[in-house]
């Protein structure tokens, strides 16, 4: 954020936080706390005690007042616990770094915790010699960190069908964010000398039972495809993949194939069943699109967002995020009043290629009913679409590929919802 | 990196790979593994069974196998845990995120999980009108999202006397980098209508039994001070200060004040005990330096490092961080030999202000002993000096603000050790 900005930025919250003093926030601070407030005044036993050692938690968790940030599979959308989806609290993040802890799940048949010195990765197929590396023979290799975004292609599938989800979990919710550490595929491949003349594909192949495969072009595969063993400065945690992965940057979850075993370079699309049957479009005239794989322009309003309450009038703070797989976001605008005006949001830095970008605007609400809306514009010049202009092209039988511009109603009493506009 | 560097890099390691296929990595891809090895070919049973659901850990954990992988108290350091330091473990950490499991922790009585709804921000001294913040209050001012080093000012301290701990735990251990999310608090100064003329200095208190108190001069409160809630895209850890700690970039640790309870306006330094007595320099002729508080630019390999073993000669990826509280990493270059020859490492991007950076450089061991170090420059122009060189001002009396050049030797049978070289 450059100097004139900032500055900008705070006239403008001093002039809010000014004209809210009298029902607002402001109002909130001198009345609820103020100089002789007893919580400030008297002494805490924390300030009175011997507090807990060093090292009790070898490895640290949450505070207990924070145990109800889980993530959490949605009740209605499936029993198959082991191929289902649990949902990150996109309510509950801040900046753009998603916890390990809180990241989201996909699994087609259950999560394992796999010996890594049982672990092999195999390249084949159209090579000049097949290669088997164990994750030692990974690791020591020329190593690079990046930090993307992933999303599954059926991330805000329900809003397809108008089945207005209560919150942005599970609107949003398979989103998460990381800075992943591992190897270039393209590496890979030209060890194992893949004939790039011919060999216009990889099929990449998990270790699970779910024999998860997908086909990824090799000008993707050539580009930033990386096969990674870390995610935000540890090892991959399990339900993601330990101990390897594939990051595929921009493409859709189901592509960064988990628990990665094989990579096999062939002459064409593998026509797998979770590229034919599964993360395909059903359009309006009952044809399937298939292998539309790259998360177009996208973004969401995570504070204030579904289900949660605004107590009294007054200054807010509205943030967000925003992410595109084309590129770099270049901008964000945010409506307070269902489309019809729009104001710039700023976001905040580092805005990297393919990962989230968080943005935050200033907002006095005056207790009048609200439609709060953020739309994103990538480097690319996409710009989000809104619901209705993607259902005319796309219908509304899809599951997979909505990346329109989510609407959460404020209400009279302050109560957050999720409602379809424009 | 750029594409021509990439080239550069990708053609370095081929040659380094050919090179070493009889002894090395190369070696021991085809030796240990190979399309007929029985880990590839035979099913295991993680691809015959259902793994386990999702959501089964609400909250997740690392791997069982990564659970060795721990923050520890240095076993010589004190006996009295409430006021000690355990370190994070840096050889096995990947990128720049320090995962907030694994985050060092230093405490003057112990840590506390304070209950959010019970804590308090005061803001007084010279103001026009002193504030009381609820958090409630304080996460409803425009937020701003910043990723940032924090290094305690004793970190590498052993070194001074030359008492070579073993490994980069606990030579460099106290060190994490996180992405934290507050308020500026710069604005929360001019909401309180700080008296900007005389007001010279902050104090910040800490809500503990230790009565944590540090000065701040208002130049370096005004610019980029932040007072956080979250690090790494979730509210603090109760070790880490829950639920809010001063950010003071570039700055030692302990000013970081954890809990934060208080700012103070003042126009004068407070000489409290951690400033008068605690975290100064005790140079050669006897005096103190105090209120030496920006973290000099600094390095460190972390892997190889002292403790681990190289089992086989051949490629390896040396790989380390740096960082320098006076701005962006500019360069690092690493020797294999104990300083006579310099190349150039790779920096992992994107690289910011006040922000560990990763480095990678591409080595082939081919059996003898070397001594690998590591040297950062900064933005400024500082360079990291050589251990005597920093002797030769700062004597071998001190405990705080080491910013040398680490060295590891790797001796013939591959065991890395921790030597002063230079």
């Amino acid at each position: 954020m450059n100097e004139e900005r900032r500055g900008f930025l705070r006239k403008s919250f001093l002039g809010a936080l000014g004209a809210g003093l009298a029902t607002g926030m402001g109002a909130k601070a001198m009345a609820q706390a103020g100089p002789d407030d007893p919580a400030i005044i008297e002494k805490q036993i924390w300030q009175t005690t011997l507090g807990q050692p060093v090292a009790v938690k070898p490895y640290g968790e949450p505070s207990i007042y924070e145990k109800y940030l889980q993530r959490r599979q949605s009740p209605g959308l499936t029993a198959v616990d082991a191929a289902s989806v649990s949902f990150a609290p996109l309510q509950g993040f801040f900046g753009i770094i998603t916890p390990n802890g809180l990241h989201f799940e996909r699994h087609h048949q259950g999560w394992y915790d796999i010996d890594p010195n049982k672990h092999r990765l195999m390249i084949n197929g159209m090579v000049k010699k097949e290669l088997v590396f164990t994750m030692d023979d990974l690791m020591r290799l020329p190593s690079t960190s990046k930090f993307h975004f992933i999303e599954c292609g059926a991330n805000t599938g329900m809003e397809w069908g108008n089945v207005a989800v209560p919150t942005v979990q599970y609107t949003h919710g398979m989103l998460s964010c990381c800075e992943f550490t591992g190897v270039p595929l393209s590496l890979l491949l030209e060890m194992a000398g893949a004939d790039l003349k011919k060999g216009k594909y990889v099929l990449a192949e998990g270790n699970d039972g779910s024999g998860m495969t997908r086909t990824i072009p090799m000008e993707i595969a050539l580009d930033d495809v990386m096969v990674a063993w870390a995610m935000n400065g540890e090892m991959l945690r399990p339900e993601n993949g330990y101990p390897l992965r594939l990051v595929v940057p921009g493409v859709q979850g189901v592509s960064w194939v988990k628990w990665l075993r094989r990579i096999e370079v062939g002459d064409k699309p593998y026509g797998t069943k979770d590229e034919a049957v599964h993360y395909i479009d059903l359009m309006p005239d009952g044809t399937h699109r298939q292998y539309t794989t790259v998360q177009e322009v996208k973004s969401v309003i995570t504070t204030p967002s579904g289900g949660q309450q605004l107590l009294t009038t007054g200054f807010y703070n509205i943030s967000g995020l925003a992410w595109s797989g084309r590129g770099k976001i270049q901008r964000v605008d945010v409506s307070v009043d269902g489309g019809r005006n729009w104001s710039q949001a700023r976001l905040e830095s580092p805005i990297m290629d393919k990962c989230l970008t968080r943005f935050n605007i200033d907002w006095v609400w005056d207790g009048k009913p609200a439609i709060l809306q953020s739309r994103a514009v990538d480097s690319t010049g996409h710009i989000q679409p809104m619901i209705n202009a993607l259902r005319e092209v796309r219908g509304t039988r899809s599951i997979y590929h909505n990346n329109a511009i989510q609407s959460w109603k404020v209400d009279t009493n302050g109560e957050v919802s999720n409602v379809q506009v424009g």
